[in-house]
């Protein structure tokens, strides 16, 4: 079983190699009758695409979306819609090197281990191009929310860059579209832009950590004890390339946390509960509280780097690893948006999840 | 949709509520002639039992297995197992008092929100007692690569209790089974005691960080791109009840390292590729590379507490909940054997999937 | 894989051999708040119980129903439901000689090829008795429709057994229940009755096809096009043991018409189409009309027969094989009950999959 | 949930509307390393390509295939395979009257209601078009049984249309692929191929019965009980376009037949079990028995038919149809092909599985 599929009631389905002809996805599950159309989701993979600044890979993909299919007359029909990206900057003679070599860090030594042949070219099926496919089926789930919860939104931004840290104090999502990094703090911007210069001329690359916070999602979403909200935000996370781990809320600090200090105490407001912290980072025993969302996650440096490293190919000798081709020096980057994404992708498959069992009726208080 | 229900080759479903007359686990997928008996499930089932040490609840439960279909004469059949365990010591009364009110930090309220009903003994489903059937699911998928994989052992540890941090450098795995927090240094069980003791006296609890090895795991397990080794790893320990995080490898670490630093460098031993380090933690672009693998997540503190804390109840009034009952004051330690047995799930669901797939031909090398 | 489980969001997965402890259903997706209890459940049990006339096995079962989780206070919660049947009448020595010895027309050789070892006392994982725990899950179902959909029936029905045919002209559903073949015909029932007495007389079986009738069926379900509600109505029937074949509508006749004779033509009624005709059986595309929804199903005649019959045994030596035991001269008679059930399910889980895809909001007209 | 998606391990998921830019089908869990071209995939598409007969609709459409991903170098990689057939001659304009008006047994009506909007051009998505991508998915399938079975044949013929039936004591399956009705009886070609002028001429259409026949099918292969063999072939056959029944070995007669002419006798034979007859189809119990695999299944006529059938438009006005465009006469012809693929598919599908769960070991007699 190979497994290239995403989601229970709205699923995707993703295909295609960094340098073949096309990748894309197909996307099931979609409530008829809502607007979509390829502009709009062009707005979502020009947030994703390379070569958009000095600080991503210089691949120049216009990355221009087809709808194949599942949409008549600019709506949705309730049939898979079918999503299509051309590549058109394949430079596959950059990798003539690397058919036989395995980058240090990199799936390429798995895959062939695994499969016994991979798609040399780009990384294959391995590369973070794939992650085009997701925005593109992001930006459906995207729509149909903006149909069935307008009040929701879904913002990323990074939160550390190696060395870099946000300071939260100074926290602005407002700031978040308005600089390469998808930094909520427009007065580090430029701290940051030549911290990576700095990593970039060393002929390195620096790993990143990325939060996603989902404000106006409704209470009541998860489906315990195995597709728990938490669960499969975190297999998404987990699933987007290089990313190493993920958190909620208050993460990996919880283990430190005492009872007392952890309580999300809750108190009366004029529309229902309302909760005087967020420990839980909006999630209580897999569902949702009616609080924001917020996951974090780590993302590892680019094992594509043109320091050597020490390494075997697939005849089993030992040599010396550069990676030449274009990557970015850091990943963290690009894989904001399709945290969106992602983040779209499971939230609308809890809706409907749980549409489905509940009817979306929720019990009531006071 | 409700999702009790966890694999997909090996599958197991469990069933059951704290204070019911008995919990389960459904489990399909096991491959016949597997040797097994309820005294062998039974091991694994002990470890995880309340009432062993003064450090977990007093609930006093035999958490006796009993297996109603799927083996014969000592071997499974290839049919469906199920796994019975009947509650015999639920103190209901003690729970009275949270039939209509809502701990903070606790899943009453949104299991109240999304369905309107709930079984609020002890927690109900939303209790950890869940995690019973998850043992004795997990004894099953240790025999059966206990058949397949004989060399291949799964050890998990505590590595934080709140302010205690296991010291890496006295690392012993060969301790861990001998003091009740599964602590691999022998040295530390006292001071860890004597914390926990003074958490329970403060009528409080405490998160903790625990961290599953898996040794001797064949490369080329994982499913790319959605069913990734760690993503379903991440899947498997996030839906652990209380889990807030979960790292595979340096995990959060990764965020602040740069390429050259991470790259797990390789060079040919003699029966094949080895690694120099192990930042990746035995996974990369999701597939398990032969190398230890390692996971760790952390837990946060049991919102059962004597200390009162503010609230609602179903009402709409606002209260104040101290939580009676028997509870854990670090619910992270019988999370251990839980979080083995969700990983020996994994990695059987995986091994599975792959000898479908690929028919467990590996690719060459050398 | 094996695979115990069925349907996608209301989901059972049965366990248990026929002469093993106990078997039953663990039941997921169900919506919370649906009143429930045994008693309801029994009702249903009782239409396919063994040995309740000289027509079916006399081995003496009371199937009483253990409701184990998922309902508190009489209502269901939303979590998943563990239904258990003790066996309390296995006269195993019945079986011993057929331990190693093949029926021939049985699962016997089938489950011994594929899986080296079985639970061979009464057929044991391939017994009938299997579909106990169908109809246990499909009262679960029935109790869901009757809150969401009042006005469904489902009601089975013998139309042939061997060389006897229901007259459709004298089709009577209110006498189904009156007889022991559920036959639609109250007038037939001595005739069915004299020919399956000389039938078991002769030491021999007889098969039989089955009808139901969907009566109420909202318009709109099915998920095409592989969850196209005939397919999942075909996979349901195909699944009951014994099953060879499965029509809907005009059924195998359809090869016969021409697209003239073949079109329902519509009008409009007082409250929406009409529909002049029924070829089509209620589903159109794969979507329910709004018409009742007829199924068929075929069912060959018991192979465990008293006439000696050829075969092997496991050694490889050539045999003649009788098979003693309590035996139904007709399994068609209590597929019925089962039939009803399995189509319970499946409405039930279409309904639930349409609810999640469209909100159950239907198209108009006019 | 909308369901596009057929199969377990091996799996395919299409997409596309009959006049949509294209067409296809995603096929996931393909094993790597299997020679495959878009050559190969051709040749199955060619067989199955409308206008290549005055008995098919006159539709000119290439049906060129495109491989898009998971092939490198001529051989699978394990990754998802997007195959694409890009629509060239729609000739949209002649559905301009069908755009709001249901053609009588068609799906026209039940995709308004349930959707609430529709592709209605060329019947969108309910087209038997979509057939097409099942072809394509077949052929990447038999690729694969190539590799792994290569003594499995499957083929499909017919044996009804309307009045004509196959004389079984002319069958010859030499005969099939050389005339247009995949017929196992050239000397019956002539007639079958005047009858169905004179059912054109008419202006009428007519219903047909297919066969597909499985030879070396290995035994064990088959998931009791929800995805047995045989159940997964009855949902493969009534997934497909007007599919009314589907019948295993004896079908609908097993109802008249008593057990002891239905067993089907075992010897030994030189290789092993042999059986003297094979009233079952080649299924016991769910699992194949290494006999041939016999599955019949009965299409109806096409209903887009020239002679005026009464009916309604959306706007509730009641009307007469006449359906104009380019219409098989007998879709049941075209479905030859596409019923192979299928019964390919679910071979395949079982195989994986069962290699999953048993490695493929078979129980040992003698």
């Amino acid at each position: 079983m190979s497994y290239n599929t995403f989601g229970r009631e709205f699923r995707f389905t993703t295909w295609g190699e960094s340098h073949g002809p096309a990748l894309g996805a197909t996307v099931d599950g979609v409530p008829p009758g809502v607007p979509l159309s390829e502009e709009y989701i062009q707005c979502f993979m020009d947030r994703r695409r390379p070569g958009t600044s000095k600080h991503t890979t210089q691949r120049r993909e216009p990355d221009q979306v087809r709808i194949l299919s599942g949409v008549f007359e600019g709506v949705t029909t309730g049939t898979a819609i079918q999503l299509m990206i051309e590549n058109t900057d394949q430079r596959s003679k950059d990798y003539g090197d690397i058919a036989t070599s395995f980058r240090p860090g990199h799936a390429d030594i798995t895959y062939h281990l695994k499969y016994g042949v991979r798609d040399y070219r780009g990384g294959g099926r391995s590369s973070a191009r794939e992650t085009a496919a997701r925005v593109a089926a992001g930006a459906v789930a995207q729509a149909v929310l903006g149909a069935l919860v307008p009040d929701l939104r879904i913002t990323g931004y990074m939160v550390q860059m190696g060395a870099m840290h946000l300071d939260r104090a100074r926290l602005d999502l407002g700031a978040v579209n308005d600089n390469p990094f998808f930094l909520p703090d427009a007065g580090a911007v430029q701290a940051w832009s030549d911290y990576l210069d700095g990593i970039r001329k060393d002929q390195n690359s620096v790993g990143a950590a990325i939060e996603v916070c989902v404000q106006g999602c409704p209470p009541g979403l998860g489906a315990p004890v195995y597709a728990k909200l938490d669960t499969d935000l975190a297999a998404a996370m987990m699933s987007i390339n290089a990313v190493k781990a993920v958190e909620i809320g208050e993460g990996m600090a919880s283990a430190a946390l005492t009872g007392v200090a952890n309580a999300d105490e809750i108190r009366m407001g004029p529309d229902g509960p309302e909760f005087l912290s967020n420990h839980a980072g909006g999630i209580l025993g897999g569902i949702s509280t009616g609080q924001d969302i917020v996951v974090r996650f780590a993302i590892k440096p680019t094992s594509s780097i043109t320091t050597p490293r020490r390494s075997i190919n697939s005849r089993g000798e030992e040599i010396d690893v550069i990676t030449k081709g274009r990557h970015d020096p850091c990943v963290g980057i690009r894989a904001v948006p399709v945290a969106e994404a992602m983040a779209a992708c499971v939230i609308l498959d809890h809706l409907l999840m749980d549409r489905a069992q509940t009817g979306g009726v929720r019990g009531q208080i006071g």
